[in-house]
């Protein structure tokens, strides 16, 4: 038996133990993390699948797990030798996990979760759905103490302040505009579970979970006080002693429970049902109104301030600045017939960018993937997986950085060698993708949903379509993936402002042949006032060329092959003066302007 | 003091007899209809504001009106004499009317609303939301009886059964339907309240409300039962026996309330939210389970069989035989210089269609608007409005018809005289938005909002833009809008599925100067499958020509120009054997192909 059957082998003894018949293992930590620590990361203990979302449902006979799209092969991959049942969610018949277990246990049996480990939102879904099958959901399980061997420990990392001389706003400013909002909707208490929240309003940076430069914390904000739940051996003396000064109260991270679980009767506490746990809010007193509201730090931070944008424009220039040299280089690798590997184009690349100024980390893991690992959406080279170079097909180089002055993140796809014609009309669909949404003029709060379709609607001419979203906000050198702005099909509510930075990132995935992705970062912008309301465009911030070899110029309207010239101009003028020699000329000629 | 001054002066009265702060009167009869009988056109008798849409709120010093954008003109000009103020909803910094209340009652204070007019999703959010300023909302507020002076009887008007030789589905084979979409829900019981899912479940129509063919009543689904709760007054004695013989029980209208209040203990009760009312849902015994689940036979009735799409269709050639008799009349009255007025054109449509065979009705009120009437999106000429169309100018017509075997609706703007450059940009933009839709391929299940970015792209470019959605569901001779899709801004959830039927209908308005609307029905079908899934594309209804007079063809590309040509030779040669002598030179010329 392998090592992942023992594993849920213990599991279903402890199930038994505890009078459970289910048991869901979710990816969350207690602050619904994207990417959470290791010390969290039990569904991938249990399951061997890594990827960044997927939910794992063990019962005494069956285990299942569900992934999305983007995760399709990959979880079939990692768990073809374990006996677990891969659901991908979102193709036609198959069932939700909440419905496969509705199916699964009978009547009366008991299904456990970790409250911690769920959103409040999703888990009062859950609730209800099982309560109509009569099946009982108990939130207080905590298994992962016991089962969880060779468990990481909670980081203790230090945290750094920010760089003041970026002038960014005061945590005194911040709060300032928190508090206005809470006013507005009349809560007492504003309980922030998300890390990235807090980094934000703390002014304050972590380096507890990898690529994400966050720590774990909670905080409360009131009328009058703002409360941090930390570890304190987080906390150097002088950020300790600055916090004080500021009245910023302190206490143990491990105190946040038992003391929103004794917050005043009557208070009005406001929390973000989609980024608190539910065993956090089930342990608030019933003596309090719960205000679910999406998350006030949320909105206000999607909005970059003037100053945060000029930071983040000059950390994408040098970020373009490396993106170049390394395709110069693989250009001419790849030409001398050098012995090129994917996880060697990755590492080349972080050699380059760590030299550029203010550099800190990737952003995200780098996604380098030669041709048919370019179809596997969310594909990391391993050392297991790591391809070669070589012969004809596309590069799919998805990466970004953390620079102490902004967060990048880019996708090129790369054409080496000859090209296959469907992969180029391909190519040139996500191409007008990627422009369509590029050049769109739209009211402002219009829905960021309403926009994916632009990215969607050439490739859907060709019943072509891709499973993942369009576009996500970026922090402001925080989280490479933050909301509240989703560019997708399902409308999550959120409204596109001018200041807001997203990402435009349509692509093409044929499994086993290649994929294609174009992404570049966009600031939202005003474009005009009429009697109709104001109106807005964006402007790209990602400064690299767009390879023009896979084109088919033909498939291009005028106008948009005007707006590829345009871009392509903005790239030269930009860049150039930061090159000379054969990479100048490499930049030219990746840059000239095309024409039918 | 005019008369709607001293109705409110009443209410208030009443008001502190009853101890409320604040009233709220809203549009909706019990059944969340979104045109009621005149029997509860309150909030029109109160306000002197007869819009389809639009929420009254009296405190004892003031009285606001809520309206969206369709009626932000008609609104202001109807209660211009009176003390109330209008709210434009969905401007920047207007309140909405809960927010107001918020602001403008103190803590403690008691709002009322009657719950029979207020849908339940939409209540638990008003109630949360006041209880969060301490607010108290009282739902049995019911001044109607008292007040609501020479108020119209609910309708008793027979009811017919639908000719069965249209091929429908049987009561039984519908009721089957939607047991098994409620064994998938686990739900005992299922609460149907909205008029037309009633009309369509029992195969029945009736005359209750002007243009919609519904009846009042209510029904109860079980495994094993059919309750329909009716004025026994509206059944013949020929549909009360086969009702009879099929098993369906029947009961009083107004033992509703009464049999749902006591409903068995762990009874599983399923109902639309949005489509029931309040104060039904609050009569259910705390005993059961509440499912809230969009209305079950709204999701089926929407996808039409194949049999009635062919009625359909048949009815849509009738429809445009009418439409190219009164396109053909009014440009030779114009041209001879007759005196046309807004409802002189209506009635002569009314008299045109009338005429064809199993005309019934209107489907909804005439829009007949010349000149700058046209912004006003929803104007309905009258005696009083009804302006005489003579010099250059837009006529906007949107009008529809119920046939026994089928609903339509058109919107085509007609150039009289000379066409001002700006008024030709506009309709072209329009025409391309309309295009766009039409031409669309889109995968299977995608939600129809998405859909509404296509219509809009063309003039978002010219920062315009229009305050209404792009497209309704239309029903089988029932409700010209009808769910669950809605192609607009706001996703509702619902996705497009081949069977549907939708309007097409993108405009502009500029008060004061013109509005444009362009609308054809469609149907949904496949398109094609790839290993990206299914694929679906529309197919036009709607037959009749669309003015080529003010399209600047220079801001179509080849593929607009294809289309409209493609779209014009379906209709000449459908209408063609229809027409001879100048009615047919007349279809000829409309429908000739255009080229740069």
């Amino acid at each position: 038996m392998n090592m992942i059957n023992e594993r849920l082998q213990s599991v279903r003894i402890e199930m038994q133990r505890l009078g459970l018949d289910a048991l869901i293992v979710r990816t969350e930590d207690p602050h619904c993390s994207e990417y959470p620590a290791n010390h969290w990361k039990f569904r991938e203990y249990l399951s061997g699948f890594d990827g960044s979302q997927g939910i794992l449902v063990i019962t005494l006979q069956h285990a299942g797990l569900w992934v999305d799209s983007r995760y399709y092969i990959q979880a079939e991959q990692q768990t073809k030798d374990v006996s677990i049942d891969v659901f991908k969610d979102g193709l036609a018949g198959v069932p939700s996990y909440a419905d496969w277990i509705t199916y699964t246990l009978p009547s009366e049996a008991t299904c456990g979760v970790d409250g911690f480990t769920i959103p409040y939102a999703e888990y009062k879904i859950l609730r209800n759905k099982l309560s109509l099958f009569g099946i009982h959901i108990e939130y207080k399980v905590n298994i992962m103490d016991e089962l969880f061997l060779e468990r990481e420990d909670l980081p203790l990392n230090d945290i750094l302040e920010m760089d003041y001389s970026l002038n960014q706003l005061t945590r005194a400013e911040k709060v300032a505009l928190v508090r206005k909002e809470m006013l507005r909707i009349n809560a007492t208490h504003y309980l922030v579970s998300s890390l990235d929240s807090i980094a934000w309003l703390m002014n304050m940076r972590g380096t507890d979970v990898e690529f994400n430069p966050v720590f774990y914390a909670y905080m409360i904000v009131t009328a009058t006080e703002e409360h941090l739940y930390i570890d304190p051996h987080k906390l150097t003396s002088v950020i300790s002693r600055r916090l004080d000064e500021e009245g910023i109260k302190v206490s143990l991270y491990s105190h946040f429970e038992k003391n929103i679980s004794n917050l005043p009767s009557g208070s009005r506490v406001m929390f973000d049902p989609d980024k608190t746990n539910a065993r956090n809010v089930l342990s608030l007193p019933a003596s309090v109104y719960k205000i679910e509201q999406q998350c006030i730090i949320e909105q206000i931070k999607a909005v970059k301030t003037v100053n945060e944008i000029s930071h983040i424009e000059s950390a994408h220039i040098r970020d373009g600045h490396a993106m170049v040299k390394l395709l110069y280089w693989l250009s001419k690798e790849y030409e001398s017939g050098a012995q090129l590997t994917e996880l060697g184009v990755a590492e080349k690349l972080h050699e380059i960018r760590s030299r550029e100024q203010l550099f800190i980390s990737e952003s995200f893991g780098s996604i380098s993937a030669f041709g048919k690992n370019g179809a596997i959406i969310h594909y990391e080279p391993t050392d297991s997986s790591n391809a070669p170079i070589n012969g004809n097909g596309f590069l799919l180089l998805d990466t970004g950085a953390q620079y102490a002055d902004g967060t990048t993140d880019i996708t090129r796809t790369i054409a080496l060698g000859d090209v296959e014609l469907q992969s180029a009309i391909d190519y040139t669909l996500v191409l007008k993708g990627h422009i369509a949404l590029a050049k769109a003029i739209f009211p402002e709060e219009t829905h960021a949903s309403q926009l994916d379709t632009l990215a969607r609607m050439a490739m859907w001419n060709h019943c072509i379509d891709y499973g993942h979203g369009t576009g996500h906000g970026v922090g402001f050198f925080l989280n490479v993936h933050e909301g509240p702005q989703r560019i997708g099909k399902r409308d999550n509510g959120s409204v596109m402002k001018a200041g807001m930075i997203t990402s435009n990132e349509p692509g093409i995935y044929r499994e086993g042949r290649w994929g294609v992705r174009i992404e570049n970062l966009m600031v939202c912008e005003e474009a005009g006032r009429s009697s109709f309301g104001n109106f807005l465009k964006h402007r790209i911030l990602t400064i690299c060329p767009i390879d023009k070899n896979p084109i088919l110029i033909d498939m291009l309207t005028d106008e948009e092959i005007q707006w590829l010239n345009d871009y392509h101009k903005i790239v030269f003028n930009t860049l150039s003066p930061l090159f000379d020699g054969d990479e100048l000329v490499w930049l030219r000629d990746a840059t000239d302007a095309i024409s039918r």
